[in-house]
């Protein structure tokens, strides 16, 4: 009886539906403004806040998935073109993966769906497109600002993380919508191409905590606090080209958190300049407060050290800037290893060149993080502009 | 600026912990009255209904994690005691653990937590505890009812996901909670025992869809609507035993999507006796109607056949009933494989041998669905009785 109840809650709630795009644009819930609640119904059922019904809009300027307020989580799928697909295949491929793409995050199943059901709840489901050197030279234009990162000292990279020709980045705030999409995307490519890599990742469950509450990553570190802003002048100047089109670095980066958890917490607190409690620079008390980098202790020491890895990562040169929109991986252990832990680490920039490299190689120099992370995958991958129903993904870039 | 804002949304929300306990004992938050919701602000911050802060009472008569309404995700670890670890070792081994799990299970950091910070958001955290047969005649008791099952016809069972002598059943709304729990939990059993296997499920994310919505697994089946209702007294006479034990049947099912998307939706529906759609019976319209098994078609078959899975799963016996309480699974597929998902079937029910072991052994006989399954692990725990703050779980077995 009392279950009978509940299938009647299963209607999707029209709160919910009404927060999908709103919450596109915005960037978080948080951000809308008392009115649009004050319609909420009073009964049982409206009383549970669904979220299974937000959708992101697929089409427009630019792909979803990047200013969108981060999922909890997160798959990138890193596929390799099979020998003998042509670039007439390869529009086959986008043409086919586009509209999958725009009607699975709509919560309408794909149209060789086998599993419908599976497609009805998005949670914010967006699946962003990326194109490695060689898809790009396919298309026919010029791959040169999207080559493989140059070695860093600290990289010890395996070529099983590595690269890839055709990335899909696929986010929701609901697990089982990432296995259900990664599925159906996989099985229409699977005559085109081969995977190449997965890599999972999470961040909290959405509705745990406050929406605008900054990540924390494996270390326990508050992480993402100095980020542009989506939707602000800054963070366009900073992410998007003029055509709609970004890049992004992909970097697997193992945390030894079985070493770090032998330091005490001043020690952690000093390799990068923040606290542990609440992230606030080790000069300040909130969160956001400006890092004061030419405080001084008592002894005449840089209260925020040198080798400090928010000291490293600002440069002054403002447009040596990235946005970062990175997740945990946490995978068992195999073998002796205690954990298999580290971040996902995702930035998107105008230009790897000349905003992401000079930093990397700062950090590549001195940061006191070195210590207990190890860059273990890198791939770079150009970020198309969206499209507009009727279109595909990279359409743009085919224009020869 | 909009920073600041959302920063001063970060307390808990004063509902979220109302809410813990309570949703605790009624298992859903659906189930509460309308009157809980009353004193709710009108601020944007209070619109936002946060989970995070609920919490599942630790102590009882009964462990958490069995009756608890399912959380979205969850983590099985067993793990095999090491040479050498005696009876005291043992003792020392589960009071360390038991009061981990009792701190982090409340939102606190455990005693020897190096991320407390990672802590505090237990989004109705449960840990259970299994013992495996050595542990049980470690603590001095008969292991008698949970032998490992007999063999059955159907099982490609692989040495890597079988038995285990503690398992330790991790259940969380949020994914983050997991990952710092089985941390936590195995930094402290690491000098006591090694991982014998690791399965990690999910169901829908918290609030997706409502609460009190039957799950679906990977086939895109309605999963659990024929299944005794915590907190009845047909729960109780199924499940627990007079001193508040239960017994935990755990099979690592591998599914096989790929064959099983090249069958049509009637063949589908037919192999179990259900509707995709809703999961209603063929016999009826919604998805708790009563399956008539005696209903004929016109040319004079069973409309339920008799291999359908829900024909062959029900007993005419109606104590051989047990409880489900499953997860999917979907690893990264290796090699060639498109995929590799499947089922963590989970049951709980008072004695193995009498409930479990004729229902499996008419399914393995004939089932339908057999042709898409396959069970490739399997361990059987006792689930002792929960203990009173002091305690620790176990201890009735150690009385000798
Ligand atoms: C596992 C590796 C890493 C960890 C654990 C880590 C952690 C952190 C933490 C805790 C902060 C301070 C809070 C914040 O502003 O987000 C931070 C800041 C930052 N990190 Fe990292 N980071 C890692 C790798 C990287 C890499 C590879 C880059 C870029 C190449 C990078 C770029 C930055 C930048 C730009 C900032 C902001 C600095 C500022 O205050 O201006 N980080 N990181
Ligand atoms: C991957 C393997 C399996 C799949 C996909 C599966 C799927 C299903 C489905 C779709 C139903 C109907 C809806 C419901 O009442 O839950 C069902 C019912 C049931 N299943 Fe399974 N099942 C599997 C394995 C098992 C196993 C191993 C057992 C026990 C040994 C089992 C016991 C039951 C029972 C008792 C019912 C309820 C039957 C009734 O109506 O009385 N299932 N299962």
């Amino acid at each position: 009886m009392a279950r009978k109840e509940s299938d009647s809650a299963l209607r999707p709630s029209r709160r919910g539906i009404l927060f999908g795009g709103a919450a596109a644009g915005l960037g978080a819930v948080a951000t809308l403004g008392v009115e649009s609640l004050a319609g909420r119904g009073t009964t049982a059922q409206a009383s549970e806040e669904l979220h299974g019904q937000e959708v992101i809009p697929f089409y427009g300027q630019h792909q979803a998935g990047i200013a969108t307020a981060p999922q909890a989580h997160a798959v990138y799928l890193a596929l390799t073109l099979r020998n003998g697909v042509d670039r007439e295949g390869l529009m086959r491929l986008l043409r086919l993966l586009t509209d999958d793409a725009a009607r699975l995050t709509q919560g309408e199943a794909a149209l060789a769906d086998t599993e419908p059901e599976l497609a009805t709840v998005p949670a914010r489901l967006t699946v962003t497109f990326g194109f490695g050197p060689k898809l790009v030279e396919m298309a026919g234009s010029s791959a040169a600002d999207i080559q493989p990162l140059p070695k860093f000292s600290i990289d010890r990279l395996q070529e099983r993380w590595n690269d890839g020709d055709l990335l899909l980045h696929l986010g929701s705030d609901d697990p089982f919508t990432l296995a259900h999409t990664q599925r159906m995307l996989l099985k229409d490519a699977r005559s085109f191409c081969e995977v190449k890599w997965v890599q999972t990742g999470f961040r909290r469950s959405r509705g745990s905590e406050a929406s605008g509450t900054t990540m924390r990553n494996l270390f326990g570190q508050v992480d993402g606090t100095v980020n542009p802003a989506p939707a602000t002048d800054d963070f366009t100047s900073l992410v998007w080209n003029e055509d709609g089109s970004t890049t992004m670095v992909i970097r697997r980066i193992h945390m030894d958190v079985d070493t770090w958890d032998e330091v005490d917490r001043s020690g952690r607190e000093f390799s990068v300049g923040r606290t542990l409690s609440n992230g606030a620079p080790t000069t300040g008390t909130n969160e956001h407060d400006e890092p004061d980098f030419g405080a001084m202790t008592a002894l005449g020491f840089p209260v925020i050290a040198d080798q400090a890895h928010i000291r490293r990562a600002r440069s002054e040169n403002t447009s040596e800037r990235i946005f970062r929109r990175g997740y945990n991986y946490d995978e068992q252990p195999s073998g002796t290893q205690m954990s298999d832990s580290g971040l996902i680490f995702v930035s998107y920039q105008k230009n790897v060149e000349r905003q992401y490299i000079p930093l990397q190689k700062r950090l590549a120099e001195l940061d006191a993080l070195n210590q207990w992370t190890t860059p273990i995958g890198s791939a770079v991958f150009l970020i198309p502009p969206g499209c507009a129903e009727g279109g595909f993904i990279g359409e743009a870039l085919f224009t020869h």
